[in-house]
């Protein structure tokens, strides 16, 4: 027996074009830019729904109601207010990322989960909803205690994207913003098998917990090559700094592009024209800039896609303009990978429940490239 | 534009046999049964190794020398106490199961790791060493609480499988316990893309940190088509109880397969002869069995892998003889899953630091099997 490959296959690196699964949730046509879930065009979504309705819809497979929304609204509004355990953890860590505090106070969200170790589609759903609304809850938490102040409690009259800001900022926010934020949340909702979602249904697959797959996408989600890459967009042009000209701009991507380094939120694996959740963040992040007095970060932003594009044919991501849309709303830079993990949270439960729904455990196999097989045992004094 | 297939052929369910990566870790010949870490075969390795040259070989791909494995059991030793945060968290999480403390704990550890944020090859390695000596200690403590004791101190001079035991049960270990958890732990400590494995590479490709992959690994090691099933093989054997009779043992599970109830411990995705671990496994939960005056368990597994090779072809994989094997051990059954998951920590952190040495995305597709796109938007009014 050779060490030699035991598939008859070369493996395609990093499954680029692998289909992994059927599903009914997301449709991508990534050479025309088209996006849906559940059928639905992105563009429909971004301009009519709220976060709440696009939930629903990845859910239940259809828009709600009006009475079905209404009662959305409220299990969102009940399943809001942390468990003071959970409250206790996030106070008694010390500082570091705050995707390493979402990932652990995800997770211990489990422990105190009424259905904790239930597994009928009755109570996963139940954990989906609650999940995703805890989650908005830690990551707005999160931030209002690294500025100083206490913990908000939600007020359940108020929607998802309005209830975040008001617990961020312990301030009623206006309409724009609350609009602008849930414009985010549904964009960033759910986008096929992107890795943190695949995580989540590799974890699934073995029939583990809802909770378990959610951490898993999350532990996923950080990466700088997935939604890690929307502070690191935002830290770019702070780095530039409010007066660097359009010159300097253009002469240091340039030079960066030459190094061959990764500009974040740029190139996408699956599209090859402009992404569309880009197109509303764009125009986000200008209507936002504006009126915060700080145009420079839309404008530099634009002088950088416009360099890039150029440069080599890519076009920005949804990470790229979402950095600059959450800054001008007044979110801290560590909070933009883990508003992502919140509306995420909505696709990779969904995802979940359809691999729960139709399972089959996702077990690929490598290619091997080690030493023959058997290498002869030698004795530690021997070595 | 119609809800058809995005791409143009139909996924294989479960990823099965497709070829995901490349890697030079572990072997896996499953017509003829054959498993090697680095090329050396799993019978030489049950045979010879302890885990702590295992570990060595899978993170460097060659066995130690004398001098090398020292070093490795001096950084082992060091890393076993656990951070008083650490402590103070498993102290204060609300009963549940034991994976969700160990996915919650193990995700905490991040917070207080010297290394947290850097992402050097020399900092990703000493956070693979740090990570499988604290989870050894997390589940052995973990033990230790719920069976109302304190926490024992690690004894630097003990190997990882003496120490082990030592702080679960607050009594030095004799030869042959300490042996039978080594070659335990040396069986369970890789097996190629296992779907935890896999898990903890696709999040790792996203270059996210390697404490959030080894968590994603646990959150998937949970579900019971995986690590899981050892737990549940013990719960079975205790339910048919100690005087139950082969008549009755061969007819409850004919019963069952009638049924197309999944008897778990059997059948393998990859294996399509015996599992070559299964053979120690087996062997040790005899050797055991009789010692501690319990020859049932070991008897009773017998008679049920007879009836289920007789009626269904399928031969009992890893987790079959583990269970029987920890249980004559006195380890609690709880811990079954949570141990695996320290053996198997030497494995994803082997494939993560592989996974992070040549990089690229994994990001498959899906077949989109979802309504035609677009759907009309119907405002909520009209709904």
């Amino acid at each position: 027996m050779v060490g030699m490959s035991t598939t008859p296959e070369a493996p395609r690196a990093g499954l680029e074009d692998v289909v992994a699964t059927s599903s009914a949730i997301c449709y991508i046509d990534g050479q025309r830019g088209t996006l849906a879930y559940r059928g639905f065009d992105i563009h429909d979504l971004a301009t009519h729904a709220t976060f709440e309705e696009v939930c629903y819809l990845l859910w239940h497979g259809r828009l709600p109601s009006r009475a079905e929304l209404g009662e959305l609204q409220s299990q969102f509004a009940a399943a809001r207010p942390l468990p003071e355990g959970v409250l206790r953890l996030m106070r008694s860590l010390p500082q570091g990322h705050a995707m390493d505090a979402l990932r652990t106070l995800a997770s211990a969200l489990a422990h105190y989960d009424a259905d904790a170790g239930e597994s009928s589609p009755a109570a996963n759903y139940r954990k989906a909803v609650r999940l995703t609304a805890q989650l908005g809850s830690l990551v707005a938490t999160m931030g209002r205690l690294e500025a100083g102040g206490g913990p908000i409690g939600p007020d359940p009259a108020m929607g998802f994207a309005a209830s975040f800001l008001y617990m961020l900022t312990a301030r009623r926010p206006d309409a724009l913003a609350v609009r602008a934020l849930d414009v985010a949340l549904v964009l960033h909702a759910d986008h096929e098998l992107n890795a943190s979602t695949f995580a989540a249904r590799v974890a699934a697959a073995t029939l583990t917990d809802l909770h378990s797959s959610v951490v898993a996408g999350i532990a996923t989600l950080k990466g700088p090559l997935h939604g890690g890459a929307n502070a690191d967009v935002m830290n770019m042009l702070l780095e530039f700094g409010e007066s660097a000209t359009p010159e300097r701009i253009e002469s240091t991507i340039k030079a960066r592009l030459t190094r061959k380094e990764k500009i974040p939120g740029f190139g996408h694996r699956v599209y090859r024209t402009m992404d569309p959740r880009a197109v509303h963040l764009r125009q986000m992040s200008r209507e936002l800039g504006r009126r915060a007095g700080q145009p420079h970060w839309y404008d530099m932003s634009e002088r950088i896609e416009a360099v890039i594009k150029a440069e080599k044919k890519l076009n920005p991501n949804v990470d790229f303009y979402s950095a600059s849309t959450y800054y001008a709303l007044g979110i801290p830079i560590a909070l933009f990978t883990p508003i992502f993990a919140v509306s995420r949270c909505a696709g990779w439960t969904a995802h979940v429940l359809e691999q729960y729904a139709n399972n089959r455990l996702i077990r690929p196999r490598a290619d091997y490239t080690g030493p023959s097989v058997p290498q002869p045992w030698v004795p530690l004094e021997q070595r």
